[in-house]
């Protein structure tokens, strides 16, 4: 089941620029920022009530962050579900007809197991399943 | 204050298949549609927590949902927070600098009073600020 909208992933070019702007803008500062080094991005979040806003900068040319703002420039990049049972989530939308990026949940930022859905199969959106990691 | 990831609006080209294909996502259906008329969309409304998902289909070529898609297919269109003061928060962010796309607020769906932010101050990220009308 999805339970939450968990965290919106922003793609900047300058993550303390857009630091700066993002503390103005939500009044509030990131309440911590986290590598990861898999995905070759530095990321910072926020958090207004029960969703975080996520900011991703790309630390190499070859990262999916890199490539999108290439290709679209900067702006939203991901919305991410909140799952209680991210094997249950994947089985059940795989059998609704989505596509899953990865087949096995991968290690995500903010302690978390992921799974992104094929933006082609829901409107162009690309969707993050995610669950704590007990 | 901005108090709420109240919803996220996503530009779609065919309303009734995307409430077919939110439906199997989200696991529950849209709880209303509703047409404004005054922006050219029909949209429709899904509940996950306290975050909405608004699909957005335009009416017509000239609405700034169908410029949107013609630019850059369908996708997230942006993303809306809740404030509790909606002219005071106005007046905030033009005063650190933001861009107002309207000067005074707008009737918006869901009964909501709305401003939008010019995205290019916001990294690519168009931003509606919406407070419930009383």
């Amino acid at each position: 089941m999805l339970t939450n909208v968990e965290h919106l992933g922003i793609a900047v070019k300058d993550l303390a620029a857009s630091n700066d702007l993002f503390t103005k803008l939500l009044g509030v500062p990131p309440y911590k920022s986290e590598a990861v080094e898999s995905e070759g991005v530095t990321t910072s979040f926020f958090k207004i009530n029960q969703t975080k806003i996520e900011l991703l900068e790309a630390t190499r040319p070859e990262s999916a962050i890199a490539k999108f703002i290439d290709k679209k420039g900067e702006g939203i990049h991901h919305v991410a579900f909140e799952v209680d049972d991210i094997l249950a989530e994947m089985e059940r939308l795989k059998g609704e007809g989505f596509t899953l990026l990865n087949e096995t949940p991968k290690q995500g930022a903010d302690n978390k197991l992921v799974c992104f859905l094929h933006p082609k199969g829901t409107n162009g959106v690309l969707i993050e399943l995610c669950q704590e990691r007990i």
